[in-house]
């Protein structure tokens, strides 16, 4: 019976959440019943959602409990099996939550998905080829509807999403502009992600500033945003839509602390009839199989070569969250397991 | 040749817009070439979209120009007629302006569209049947896209637009709610208009208060909300709506001075999963036939009867528009010209 460590919610945050708001504890992992499986996780996946979770507030998903193993992507291998459906040695992903170890009922659809690394690697189904790679697809052909020659734009532009969207989008021929947080970042979304020009939002003291970079980078206006953030940048992004343009919100970590992030000119969006509209990608399964056929095939092209930033070990979990929820991972974030 | 009294716009606002804004001039009517008709006009439409284009600043349309006659829509007669199109007696509508008489080019498509008053009274074609009347329509069908037992929210709820909403929201099964100011508005949105319920703003200092007064008014959430005014308003509606709400934003009066007025909240719109759609009802001439048909038929069957304040004579106009920017109207702004 393998010891299973795991980090617990043990109280909310009141502002800006901190380590001290997780708990490290240890415990055997129980025996399994008929139709269940252990899996030893390979890499869990932080995400900027799950600052919302800690919160005990409405919003789409209730709140993540107190006292319970936080939640999360896991991507693994089955070490034991009693269901039919699997054999040890089996890659998998699913929702295991800040732990080494889970058990999954196998028989619950959707909770253990087997995944192929021949050509893409296990980590990836985590980011490109998961949760937040179909969140970049959905926002880009569902919300945002991309037409050839027109210019798409993204914050966070080399996260997780940032990534899969620039790739996605360049792929139907838009010209592509990210938005990231200084100059190496940006360096990278252009010699890397494929950006056709990314803008460091940093120096800029004010939207207004901002938009001004952004009148540079976007010659001819902006037709879809899809948005990470929120703030300052939606503001400046905002400000340079064309007429019909489409906003796709996905993510506004600027204000899961609980600060106001007020819209400064929501009058913009009837002067210049934009759609903006909220998704929770997990809402609309019905497009994954789609989604998630598309940018594997530009992983195994290599025409999205998404990096990674992995911290080891499940004690680094909370600070390296901390740490994305400031932007200081460069890519998807993850945490090694093994 | 009758003499044709004119209003100006002389200058531009600065802030609020004021009668000095605007000037009388008296000018001969100019003889018709070929192809013209001369409309006498019996009704000028007041709306709050022209208090946009005495701006001079980017907007979906193009500023109105200094020292020419104010646009507006208008209803009338020909009396006078160069075209085999048009027979002195037709009644028309058309966008002549602030003036008594305009010379139209009845080849110009669109310019100059004939009407039936047998069941429907000739103002009405500025208002119910008109240019708010499809602007209600097109928000409700084609943005909101109500399903019956939804509740749908309208402001300015006893205005143009709002009454027209009314009547189309309740012949689709829909729970109704307005937002008006006062409680003679209110009283008459629930005795005449057939709204369920409504809701005066005056006495809410903040959208703390309004939010609680919806929650009342809505006690199932908000579907639908069609937006005339934005401000505290939309904070207030935004903190109601359900999960998958669609907001459809026509006009944001308390903005048109130029004050800054911010959304407080636009994180709801991704928390809730809504959509936000601003529009234009000119830029979708496609669905006028099928709108104007259904509210013909609510007029003349009595589901839609329209309440008009009609201030008298053409030099009139310019303090019943500032009265109409400040709700002081009571249903529909025109101005009598006959």
């Amino acid at each position: 019976m393998p010891i299973n460590q795991q980090i617990l919610l043990d109280n909310r945050p009141t502002g800006e959440a901190s380590a001290s708001n997780f708990m490290l504890v240890s415990s055997d992992t129980p025996p399994l019943q008929e139709g269940q499986v252990l899996v030893r996780h390979h890499y869990l996946s932080l995400d900027p959602y799950m600052r919302g979770r800690m919160n005990d507030s409405k919003s789409y998903a209730a709140p993540q409990p107190l006292g319970q193993v936080m939640i999360g992507g896991t991507a693994g291998e089955v070490v034991e099996s009693r269901s039919p459906k699997f054999q040890p040695g089996d890659k998998v992903v699913g929702m295991g939550g800040w732990q080494e170890y889970s058990v999954v009922n196998a028989d619950q659809p959707g909770a253990l998905r087997k995944v192929d690394t021949t050509h893409v690697p296990l980590s990836h189904y985590l980011g490109a080829v998961g949760m937040p790679g179909v969140t970049a697809w959905y926002g880009l052909v569902k919300i945002i509807e991309p037409k050839a020659g027109q210019t798409m734009v993204v914050s966070a532009a080399t996260g997780a999403v940032g990534s899969a969207f620039a790739a996605l989008s360049k792929a139907r021929g838009c010209r592509t502009v990210g938005i990231a947080g200084g100059p190496d970042k940006c360096k990278y979304a252009v010699d890397e992600l494929g950006f056709d020009a990314c803008i460091d939002y940093k120096p800029h003291a004010d939207a207004g500033s901002l938009s001004k970079a952004l009148r540079d980078a976007c010659p001819d206006g902006i037709d879809g945003y899809f948005e990470n953030v929120g703030g300052m940048v939606l503001d400046a992004v905002l400000s340079r839509m064309n007429a019909f343009g489409r906003i796709a919100l996905c993510g506004m970590i600027a204000g899961y602390d609980g600060r106001p992030m007020p819209l400064a000119y929501p009058a913009l969006i009837l002067t210049n009839r934009l759609k903006l509209q909220g998704f929770i990608v997990a809402e609309h399964m019905e497009v994954w199989p789609e989604a998630l056929k598309e940018l594997g095939t530009l992983v195994g092209t290599g025409k999205l070569r998404p990096r990674e930033t992995v911290a080891q070990g499940i004690e680094s979990a909370p600070e390296a969250f901390l740490g994305l929820l400031k932007g200081k991972n460069f890519g998807k974030q993850l945490v090694k397991l093994i």
